[in-house]
């Protein structure tokens, strides 16, 4: 699919052998005119440097221009000098474009404990103002790849009135990736006009029931970025909170993180199937959260799913052990369409969903029997390819 | 080690091929006389039949004789049939025993959602009564085993006074174990004459310190049960609660339920070493705790440690996520004895470690430098292999 990108929005991207050689690792986005902007983070009580900076820089301005990004190494647990690293990087980007330092956001993904390779940096990042606008956003989601194994991007359009506005986003993969890296990152990007607290409420929201429903091995990264950036070039009347344009745009919104996490999920390291986790019929939301967020992280479950084993019990058991309210004569539990479990027991179908679970796509639905909350998880299975992937040595 | 068995119980195993073939899975352990028992289950909301019937009986007696054990399934997600099948199998066990039916207890380990083959079990019931006594503590270790690569049992004498009292006990792996098998089983027998509160206590609290502590892969059992019980042969005035000799008694209760944990952590599904982590200057107890069996669960710390990868950042990362209390800049982390964090950043010492790393039991260290606070955890690294014992498909 072709990306389209909005209006007003300008991409470069270069490489510096921060750590992988022959291919680009920075990237820069810049918007033609000040964006309202509004980010999410980790949660991570340890955060990387370029994630204090930007919580710093997000919580003084709503407007940015420009967002330097890197791969290779992810500038966390790196103390002061990693916080100073940051900053001059943001610096030499505003004094490249000729903008303020404050509209300068930064993310950084890969390594772990290493200082960023500086001398390599900041050379790289003149190049990048000179060549800006001469690449595309498919360019950028691979410049900031891992060990993710294809770019991820997509993009809706729209109509407010007479007006067509683009949401467009890249993302690298989460799972706290290869020898030491770490982080998803997701940039979005439109050129429809938004009110800063319209666009921080859809933002939230929407990651809430996308990129935080979303697993690959339990591990929360100390970098990982969500912002959102509108540039208003569409010229729509600014949408405001709770309006009827503000349900159409955080749909788009939505619909955009919800297509990035599924390709996370797929990609997450080794995998071989996207896996998807849906709880009905839980007595509240939070133990619908918690009962497939709680299936999604089962390592026991991740190895049957990959395995093509319908091994309900396991499901059972990990459902079990978070305490949430329900009975086990009460539970269903079917596989790709084959029901495995009914009323706590087996249906003796494990064979038939064996076979329907020969798929890169595999549906978990879990009718818990004791209300009327749902909610839905993305994940992928957990092979010997994610143990190699991530014992190997860092080199 | 040849394991010393307290005075006046009395062994039996035999092969009903309940899943395996060509070995034993069932033993009977008897006790001549009345002993005082105690146990504490599986806190998961999904119980195996065994586990509803144990708590239930264990709720009205304070004293036992007999604890019928089989592997291969674990009567788990059987419904009422489960239920009926235990009964009928202590039913059995105190007819051919000619005890009362209220004595017996009874344990599974194996396949969940499968009902038991009864046809098997019964006869092999018999065999077992008439046998009786002709088999060693070791064979029981043995028998229960699943995908245990080595039997796990352990003694200790102590001394009250005059008299000496054997605390022997014996135990199968951790790890919700291979397709589709659960549970870790624990049976600790003693000569000793022991209060009925005291044995009690004793259980609860050394349980806490080491199988609460003990991960392989997070996923917690519909099984887990570990038993005591205390015959009183060794002729000891009755062990108090709080009394000089509990402390003396329930010391050695802990070393020997520490023993075993390290064996059952070393024998982890696919596990190549044994991994230690200590966790000290925590703000709280529970802070402590916390961070300990998160650094065990991440399967990023896990890969790492099997990779030889001092992978500090990792660690780190972990904790950060669990939202306890410290700073970054005062964490300090040691792998083997080397430290490779201090301050929240390198110390350049990973290669070192690396080479630290390359045996079969690892203990990583880690200070939060947040106040006075420690715990241990066991656990085990994460390999290929485990993946590929959880993937098979259950045959």
């Amino acid at each position: 699919m072709k990306i389209k990108p909005p209006r007003g929005f300008l991409f470069s991207v270069t490489g510096a052998e921060i750590k992988y050689r022959g291919r680009n690792d920075m990237a820069l986005i810049v918007s033609e005119k000040d964006a309202t902007v509004s980010g999410v983070f980790t949660t991570n009580r340890v955060k990387a440097a370029p994630v204090l900076l930007d919580k710093e820089r997000l919580r003084y301005n709503k407007t940015a221009r420009a967002i330097i990004v890197n791969s290779g190494n992810a500038n966390a647990c790196t103390g002061k000098k990693g916080i100073e690293d940051a900053r001059v990087i943001c610096s030499e980007v505003a004094r490249a474009l000729s903008i303020r330092e404050k509209d300068v956001l930064i993310s950084s993904t890969g390594v772990i404990g290493t200082p960023l390779p500086m001398e390599r940096v900041m050379p790289a990042i003149e190049e990048l103002a000179r060549k800006m606008g001469t690449n595309t956003l498919e360019d950028v989601a691979n410049a900031i790849m891992t060990t993710d194994t294809f770019p991820k991007a997509v993009y809706r359009e729209i109509r407010l009135g007479k007006i067509t506005g683009t949401i467009t986003a890249v993302a690298k993969g989460a799972g706290m990736i290869a020898p030491n890296m770490a982080t998803m990152l997701c940039f979005i990007l439109t050129d429809l006009s938004v009110e800063h607290r319209a666009l921080k409420e859809a933002l939230k929201t929407v990651v809430e029931r996308t990129f935080n429903l979303l697993t690959v091995d339990g591990d929360m990264s100390t970098n990982d970025t969500v912002m959102i950036m509108a540039n208003g070039l569409a010229s729509n009347r600014a949408i405001t909170l709770n309006s009827r344009n503000y349900r159409i745009f955080s749909k788009a919104v939505f619909e955009v993180c919800d297509s990035l996490s599924r390709m996370i999920a797929r990609d997450g390291e080794g995998a071989t199937k996207l896996v998807i986790i849906k709880v009905k019929g839980a007595h509240s939301y939070r133990d619908a959260r918690v009962a497939a967020l709680k299936v999604a992280n089962s390592l026991l479950v991740k190895t049957a799913l990959y395995g093509n084993d319908a091994n309900w019990g396991r499901i059972i058991a990990a459902i079990g052990a978070t305490g949430i309210r329900f009975s086990e004569q009460d539970i269903r539990v079917s596989i790709n369409g084959i029901t495995v479990a009914k009323r706590g027991r087996t249906t003796h179908n494990d064979h038939l969903a064996s076979e329907a679970m020969k798929k890169d796509e595999i549906l978990v639905e879990i009718d818990l029997g004791a209300g009327r909350f749902s909610e839905r998880v993305y994940t992928c299975d957990l092979t010997e390819k994610y143990i190699t992937i991530n014992a190997e040595y860092r080199t």
